[in-house]
């Protein structure tokens, strides 16, 4: 429902108004939606605000309007706080009057139903007449730091927001955005920007996130959706992101099947789980988290850390015993715990008591900080300069009061007087946060995460660091021309197939067969017959003395049957699942490789990547895939034509950009000792097929 | 290192003692050994403090003893505050005086090396020849609510620690314990008993678990361990922790590779990946978890209510995104979210607003918090009593304040209320910790854990609730006879074997070759040759005119061949692995069947279940599979003869109780349309072969 984003909006109108509307504003004090008014006439914001009520005169010892035309001098941003019923003719109002945006929080639009989703339609309609911007509907506003905006009636922004964490938030729902606004600022991490989006009438999260992320103040957007942005949207985003050094923390919700139902039910929009959303993100450097927690503590780390450009994790403790824990979950996690070099190890020794350990994890004992001195402080810095590291995970159990207080000082000192780009460092405090209050705000403030913790350290690690996949990046794929099918799509890529002859009559089969080599499979061809083994339509090694029967047979036995392709039998090899999806909704087409044949849903080995892809990555996905030594050579089996298949992937990944294809799938691409030929192709051209 | 548990110990004297003597209590106000000292004399423990310390004829306002043999009266538990070389001393002294039991807190012992470690076998026969029992060394001690014994210097315990929670803690680690108690009683949870057991030189967690499982103020026994404790010991632990009804949620560290690379450094014990643990703690329904966070949610879950019984959650909520959150987080946990039954979501559509929901997640809208009444409240009762529902989650955003207590008040009586065996509830409150305080505490009495996110919540239920994979039990095996190798001990169990005559020269190969039917497998049997497929000493489907020439060629090429077997080609079908072990150290067998061939590693399709099975157990191992659809049918390929694999598992399992097995593995055994045939077999008979 996103109107074309051709128009240029003065944001700093609606995130640093002159003046704020607000239109049908509650009398009732302590009513939620009194508080905007109250908000904003009580808490700094330096702006005009007028209420609008025909109701009243004076409203908060405010002077109240009759309606948005009585309003005196310019009005930037409007909050309309009446029934959906009236929205349409405030946004008219708000119109006539020059506001640049109003923020809709009424509920009763696309999401009840039909009549709803006609208002809605309605309000979009109605916004573009009266070139202002949409918020909404049912949203909950949004919230600026800087200004002192308070647009919004969100419990959470009840709380005083005075120091700006260069965290913001965008999301269209209101409530988890208050959750991570409410839990953030409990653990002393102000939000610095805050708007929920709702229904996206018209600004969607994307656009409210570029302008976000082109602020110089926010350091880490924190974004969470219930639908799939549209994929330019979102890429553009990202893209900016990444220019912009703002780190983009992204949760998707309705990933599972359950999820996605409740979503249905919820949203009235379809999710799905989406390759091509996985890709762009990792492309781009997206971290993509699972619930609130993980978002808050990943921005925690992110908004005054460097993310970390590897796996390799230091884990620094008090306790063996919880260092072991959180190696157990580094591993998890697909993170690396691995041996410090032996400088390190040696310059450790030093600092260490002797019943400590100085590989990795290393145990400084509780006693390094009852003794006092700013040892441990050593150790982390010493660690952190180790070039085998990517991160460090400092974990504490019960220190508490004085000498808390103190580790903390030391720790916010490292992470200070650090060089820029050194591994960041979490600390997992395990202990009642009542006693370890003050040592917590010391590295909080510090831009040094505290968590409850190791397992969730680990995935905020794992979700922060470079992927372990190797990120391949989309090429450009070369144009291809016309083609009459897939077979033929492959050749004009340049991919290997099989001879073949196409038959009409079981009489030809003999000739066929033997034009193709003297031993042939023979495969039924009729339309819409997609998987042909289960229909008993193919025939395998079939001899030129038996062709005519089996053809027979075949144009007999298979329903709709009306031709029979004769091929050339190609001796065995590692059998391979080649797939390629072309660009949609704005996406970038996703190329699939797998271990193929008849049995793909059983070995569920498959990994994806961008389309199309380069040499490079198209082996970088091979040999990420379990049946990867089966190419290479496993258990005295003879290595197969790896080269081959690089170049069959590679070459099969472009037909996503060939005119009129929506899909297009080789199983198997045969991969022999000497040459990969793709043995069967199906060609999806979408409608148009 | 643990001592046989064949002495009766009397542990009423070690967790109610009548008296404690406090040896080598150090004058030093403050000082983390002076803790204990201070704490029995102040904080409620009725017996007697008897400090003992040569340099003070008065401690803490106590009369201070010389040694032991000066106190007066009869001593039940020694406190050993000495350096370790006056461990033994001590020990011997607290012989002499009669106590029970002596708690050593000094390191330096097996931790530290050789010279520990022979420190520590001297303190082990000290204690037995001394007739006392020792905990420790390298430990915190103990803290037991009832008795208001502080025997311990943990900094946790420095809290009021009145109200015993029905939590208790046993384990290795005094850190990872002091986190847990310091963690909950933060949150409302004062732990009932707490043991640390260091190096369990002679006491170990297992046998303090056994007290206290048997004790019913204990509800919950959450435990650590950093080393396997010895199989049948916690076999014992766990069938008493369920006679009793009291839950044991067990944390067990060092299970990744890495994980065990720093446990080895730090406690010099090897551990290891360990199915059977896994198998028996399944069995006996034991939670296993994987930090202290999620030990202590599950303990606090399991104090107050019951087990779920299945895996079907029920998601309630106040915002439908947080509520697709947990739909997807309990998807990621193995937990499925069903549709409710149409009587419920018909009784739900009274109560619920309209443009909430009403399936599953039930999203009831912030409104109907705002609304006031009880109607949450109902809605929590409605579902609860649903069949098809096995346990719910709350998940509430921004409700603070006094709303918030309302609803805790409401959810406590929901819950009171219940008839035993309801499906339990779990709270996520997704707002911070200060304004959700004092509906969090009543919650957290009422028994309902209140949790910080989603993910969480899915992880403990995840955790609690029965297996997803049937829960197979161990059957008794019939005893099998003596055998020469492992065809032979096959041909005892039953399970049908090829054809097969071993011939010393290539010349006797035609003759063999006839005899087991035309065409045959020839292998070279060389001592020590275990993998022949990578040597080249397997060939295949030989025909009786090409057998001499093959025969001879193994012996000639392989080295060390001494024989060729000459065995029946069995025609084609699916390849299963099945492999038995022996029971070992206490631990029971362990079946593993699979996909079997030469491509193990690479399908890594594999079940386990405590050896032998019933046939019903083999079968649903092999339903679990994700090659099942290969034995079953899958796209139109024949179905196996699935009832002869099974009774082939079934047999195999038998074999690790036959004598001198220590470990059986048949692959492949082809299971074709008819009949299941072993094709290969390896038999470990361990040290004697």
């Amino acid at each position: 429902m996103s109107l074309p984003d051709d128009r240029v909006t003065d944001w700093a109108r609606v995130f640093r108004p002159r003046s704020v509307a607000l239109v049908g504003v509650s009398g009732r004090p302590g009513h939620p939606m009194a508080r905007p008014l109250e908000w904003l006439r009580d808490r700094g914001y330096a702006g005009r605000v007028l209420p609008v009520n025909p109701k009243y005169s004076e409203l908060g010892s405010l002077p109240c309007h009759a309606d948005l035309a009585a309003v005196p001098g310019p009005v930037d941003l409007v909050l309309c706080l009446t029934p959906a019923e009236n929205v349409v003719a405030t946004v008219e109002a708000a119109g006539a009057v020059g506001a640049a945006a109003v923020v809709v929080f009424a509920s009763g639009f696309a999401e009840v139903g039909a009549d709803g989703a006609a208002l809605q339609a309605d309000l979009v309609a109605a916004a573009r007449a009266a070139g202002v911007r949409v918020i909404g509907p049912n949203c909950q506003g949004l919230f600026v730091a800087r200004s002192r905006l308070f647009a919004t009636f969100s419990a959470a922004a009840a709380r005083p927001l005075e120091t700006g964490s260069g965290i913001a938030y965008v999301g269209q729902s209101g409530a988890v955005g208050g959750s991570l606004l409410d839990l953030a600022a409990a653990r002393g991490l102000d939000l610095s920007a805050w708007v929920s989006t709702g229904n996206q009438a018209d600004v969607d999260l994307t656009e409210i996130g570029r302008v976000l992320v082109a602020d110089p103040e926010i350091r880490v957007l924190a974004m969470y959706t219930e639908s799939l942005p549209r994929g330019e949207d979102y890429a553009r985003l990202a893209v900016e992101a990444e220019a912009a050094g703002t780190a983009l923390v992204v949760l998707r919700s309705g990933r599972s099947e359950t999820g996605r139902r409740a979503a249905l039910s919820h949203t009235g929009a379809m999710l799905g789980d989406h390759p091509a959303f996985d890709l762009v993100s990792r492309e781009h450097g997206v971290v993509l988290v699972d619930d609130v927690e993980e978002m808050l503590a990943a921005a925690a780390l992110l908004r005054g850390q460097a993310r970390p450009t590897g796996r390799r994790v230091a884990v620094l403790t008090s306790s063996g015993g919880a260092g072991i824990l959180a190696a157990d979950r580094c591993a998890d996690a697909d993170l690396s715990v691995p041996q410090l070099s032996s400088a390190t190890q040696e310059a450790l020794t030093a600092l260490v008591p002797s019943f400590g350990a100085v590989q990795n994890p290393v145990d400084v004992t509780a006693q390094q900080f009852n003794d006092g001195g700013d040892a441990f402080a050593r150790v982390c810095a010493t660690v952190r300069a180790d070039a085998s590291i990517d991160a460090v995970v400092v974990v504490l159990t019960m220190l508490v009061g004085e000498v808390a207080r103190t580790l903390a000082v030391d720790l916010a000192r490292v992470v200070r007087d650090a060089p820029a780009g050194a591994p960041p460092l979490v600390v997992v405090w395990m202990a009642g946060e009542d006693a370890t209050a003050e040592a917590r705000r010391i590295l909080t403030d510090a831009g040094v995460p505290v968590l409850s913790s190791v397992a969730l350290a680990a995935r905020v690690l794992g979700a922060a660091a470079p992927s372990p996949v190797a990120s391949p990046v989309a090429v450009d794929g070369a144009s291809v021309g016309g083609f009459a099918d897939g077979w033929e799509l492959l050749a004009r890529l340049g991919v290997r197939t099989p001879e073949a002859v196409l038959i009409e009559s079981a009489e030809a089969a003999a000739a066929a067969v033997a034009k193709v080599g003297g031993r042939a499979v023979l495969k039924a061809v009729a339309p819409g017959l997609e998987h042909k083994t289960e229909l008993g339509g193919v025939r395998l090694d079939v001899p030129a003395d038996r062709a005519v029967v089996e053809a027979a047979e075949l144009l007999s036995s298979v329903p709709g049957a009306q031709a029979v392709l004769v091929q050339e039998q190609i001796p065995g090899g590692v059998e391979l699942l080649v797939s390629v999806t072309a660009p949609a909704d704005g996406w970038p087409g996703v190329l699939t490789v797998g271990r193929g044949g008849t049995e793909v849903e059983l070995h569920r080995d498959l990994a994806h990547a961008l389309a199309p892809v380069s040499a490079d990555t198209a082996r970088a996905l091979l040999s990420s895939l379990r049946c990867w030594p089966l190419l290479a050579g496993h258990r005295g089996a003879p290595a197969r034509d790896v080269e081959a298949a690089v170049a069959a992937v590679e070459r099969i990944s472009r037909a996503g950009r060939a005119p009129g294809v929506r899909e297009l799938e080789v199983n198997p691409l045969v991969v022999g000792r000497s040459g990969a030929v793709a043995v069967d192709v199906l060609l999806d051209r979408g409608q148009s097929d």
